[in-house]
């Protein structure tokens, strides 16, 4: 139960490069508009537009420049959004009233009319595929167009690239702590930054590696599976079993009909205070949480979860949940398990498991050891890896505030720097070596070695030879003289391909469904060394330029920078 | 220039009690519906029906446990969401047929009708008032209804109150640190946790004492005061003054014309190597940067500000804004001032107003000495404490990631915990005290002291007489026995008003404009002790309970906890 009919997601998949392109729909947030940018953007529109110079053709890299969460690598995510987003770009008539009362009364009006004949049909973007993983100074996109254009997409494009790659990238790094068998569900929605920071949450960390969301928005919205059964406040809101008035339940098969279902589960707790292990561990039961866990079983006999720390798990809440599932065993159904969601997760969820066996064993219901437990108080990666160094015994995580805030670094760095404007390379300097940005219109390419992994990323020029496998290539670190190494490369992989190509007479990648993004991105995590994905100290991934990009960066470099003179 | 019309926020002040209240616009965020919930609280909804409790009359309070940023304050908002929320809240067909999809299919039919014709007029809201500086464990909102509705409200709520009270009093923080008289600008838009939380930031930063914001979908929305000039691209995107066709500049009152505005500044620019204080400090400057400037200038003369740090601060940036700014000088025109976005701010800060100095001094130029510095690098609470230890010269700041992000902390708890149902005071225990809920239907009181400042707040039963001006009231702490105090008020002021009735027969509080909650915010915020207010060691505002109230709680707690037997 509880899994969504997977719908459309929205995403257009033309299939075919060859017949026309569909029209891709608008951003998933219709709050996301050629407004949702800074108004510098409109100022140097404006004043490009005054200097003759709006047309230029600029070419930008949108790139960041230190992975998240002290980790060596990222998952990139994001660019459905801005697909869509370009596709549709357009400033309605009020949009432009609008920026006109916030520009100088003295702007000229044939600037207005320009920013309303706006369209992204000259914009070409290139990007590397959503859900890849990747490094820091690779571009991710690289936007040509229009420099007043091209200007006006940075922040959106950054805006809607930061947070969902920053947040794919955290559920990447859960997922590679708890490892695959575990169940993974997220549960931020109520702790997210705000209602589409919960669904863009929702989203991502699916496509990152999580199984279902609690989040119903999302799971319409995109086909996520969902989950979720009931809160304290359920448990809380019962007196006791004499306020349940409706008690029969029918069994699985239909052939039978349980009239009091409450008496059935009485019978049932009656009987495992005999058992040799609940000796003293559980006298009298809390009353309105047993209440509260026969009316969801009777409401869902199929699918009865309980959350089980609403006064105390050992006393109460396990031995009221056994009660309930060996009633619903005796009638066919197979309970789903229990929910913890505070104390010793570790402990708890050992002793619940030793009284799921003791009950398999000395009541002899079959299976009912493996009933399924499910943790859920403040989860995070440092938790996970305690809980897997301590033992336990959960097999499902619902993560909620650390997740979706990326509570241990809330913000990625990503920039959109201009590298080319006229066939111009251009480089921005800066007293940090690590935000001097890499010049040239560039493309970049992923060489792997013979165990099939990752071996380093390298950038060049755009009208350099591409690498070749089985050839010896020499790649440098763009900034630092001394690093650099041969690598005679397995197989190359070219970056970036065309997402939006404009105008221009070139094939249009399409766009995947969210389903498709999650297998490339699963796949793409496991073509990394597991040296750079290990939570301590893991080894940077190599990423490097051309021999001949590296001569020409700082050849531009000596060339932009002031000369100093001592005093 | 840039400061935006303040256009209708979409706000309902109806101005009168008496008259019928006009309907309330549907939340700022389309995506807000009542599918943004989690799944459980339509599983629940589910299992309430089906026992036939749905309409069962519950309570939930609606509060934090902690305040944010190790901080002893909070401020509360994102009131006017959830009252528009509710005030729309109605499931369509299609969002009923996804939630029968996502249960099970041997729910009934008729409970699909009943989520069908649910809406809010059964249910109430009281709140203190948005913007008010609030603390934990006293309720924020108080929302009573029919139990399965008003648990489909808890995710929603929790959302858009959790990011809005947490990011609003991380923007009062910075403008505690940062003083009444800087100018404090939000520039966060492309960092933030996606768009809404980008909009939403830059609503909520103006409400926590932010001056304006660079995001022009928040400024449309909600007539915040728009800022921003140009980019580091801007000024890498020229190559040199020759590039510039139309040269040519009118006087601000218009009596005559520069025909050469390039030539002019170079005049200034050789005339500043000459100064006593430039010497060995610039030779050439950057000439893209230059013709970057000159083009800003020409685009608007009226608002020239220049980001100065793309190549070197003090050997280009400066020298080349003081000549264009001297050249606008000629022309009638004041400039706005520079922007350093990297560096030693502090440093270069100083640097700069000294050289300001020096150019009204040695050329005669009347008010150079306080042109404004704006600074935007990284900044946050603790940078600007070291700023102000250190003393810097800049006038205003522009703050970015750690703000709208709330970096050193990204989340709030807030919780929704069911006190009440069917009159019946209920409690939600745990092995952590901090957690465990405070029971039955309250009104909550601040009480003042003589100087006008805030001493407590108290909590107690809704029947309780309310404390009154002048009056001996003992405060308890609600869990701690130990800890009470004897207060007698100088003035007393109810927190909780109803903001949304429902059918019953009461007032509504108006929804404010967000210019007065933000007025309101400053004023709450003045009149709170400073020693509670403090970055360092702040002192705790103590929160309490009457003493009926504080001996409920522990009858209740007593007997809802299970009795353990030592083994």
């Amino acid at each position: 139960m509880m899994e969504s009919t997977p719908e459309s997601n929205g995403s257009v998949n033309d299939g075919n490069h060859n017949r026309p392109t569909p029209a891709i729909h608008g951003p998933t947030n219709p709050m996301v508009t050629p407004l949702l940018t800074d108004l510098y953007q409109f100022t140097m529109a404006y004043a490009y537009w005054k200097a003759g110079k709006h047309n230029d053709r600029a070419v930008f890299d949108l790139y960041f420049r230190r992975n998240p969460f002290g980790g060596e690598y990222t998952v990139f995510a994001g660019l459905e959004e801005c697909i869509r987003f370009i596709a549709n770009f357009k400033l309605s008539k009020e949009e432009i009233s609008f920026v006109r009362e916030c520009l100088s009364p003295t702007c000229e009006d044939a600037f207005f009319d320009y920013l309303g004949g706006i369209n992204c049909s000259d914009v070409e973007v290139y990007a590397i595929a959503e859900g890849s993983v990747v490094f820091p100074k690779v571009p991710l996109m690289r936007i040509e167009g229009p420099v007043a254009v091209v200007q006006l997409l940075e922040t959106p494009f950054v805006n809607l690239i930061n947070f969902a790659s920053l947040v794919t990238t955290n559920a990447a790094r859960h997922r590679f702590v708890a490892g695959k068998n575990k169940l993974l569900l997220e549960f931020g929605l109520r702790r997210a930054q705000g209602p589409d920071g919960g669904v863009g949450a929702s989203r991502y960390c699916y496509m990152g590696g999580f199984d279902a969301t609690s989040n119903c928005a999302a799971g319409k919205l995109f086909g996520i599976p969902l989950r979720g059964t009931h809160s304290h406040a359920f448990v809380s809101s019962f007196t006791g079993p004499d306020e349940i008035t409706e008690k029969s339940l029918q069994s699985r098969d239909g052939s039978r009909v349980c009239n009091n279902f409450v008496d059935l589960t009485l019978m049932w707790l009656n009987k495992l205070k005999g058992l040799s292990s609940s000796e003293g561990v559980f006298g009298e039961t809390n009353q309105s949480e047993l209440a509260a866990f026969i009316s969801y079983a009777l409401a869902f006999p199929d699918n009865f979860l309980a959350l089980v720390d609403t006064y105390d798990v050992m006393r109460s809440g396990i031995p009221n949940f056994c009660a309930v599932a060996l009633a619903l065993n005796d009638m066919g159904y197979i309970a789903k398990g229990i929910r913890l969601d505070s104390g010793d997760l570790a402990y708890l969820s050992c002793e619940a498991r030793k009284f799921f066996h003791t009950i398999e064993k000395e009541l002899r219901v079959c299976g009912f050891g493996k009933i399924g437990i499910t943790a859920s108080n403040d989860l995070n990666e440092e938790t996970l890896d305690a809980l897997n160094k301590q033992g336990h015994e959960v097999d499902s995580f619902g993560i909620g505030t650390n997740l979706v805030t990326c509570f241990s670094q809330p913000a990625l760095g990503c920039v959109f720097k201009l590298v080319e404007i006229n066939n111009q390379p251009r480089i921005k300097l800066s007293e940090d070596v690590s935000k001097v940005s890499i010049p040239c219109k560039k493309r970049s390419f992923r060489l792997y070695g013979k165990e099939g992994y990752a071996l380093v990323d390298i950038m060049s020029g755009e009208n350099e030879p591409p690498p070749k496998e089985g050839q010896r290539i020499l790649c440098r670190h763009p900034f630092n003289e001394s690093k650099r190494a041969y690598v005679v490369p397995q197989h190359v992989e070219e970056l970036m391909k065309c997402y939006w190509p404009g105008s221009a007479d070139k094939a249009r990648e399409d766009l995947p469904t969210l389903e498709q993004i999650r297998e490339h991105c699963m796949k793409q995590l496991e073509r990394m060394r597991t040296d750079h994905m290990r939570r301590l100290n893991p080894t940077p991934y190599k990423v490097s330029v051309s021999a001949k990009l590296y001569e020409f960066i700082h050849f531009l470099w000596l060339n932009e920078a002031p000369v100093g003179e001592l005093q």
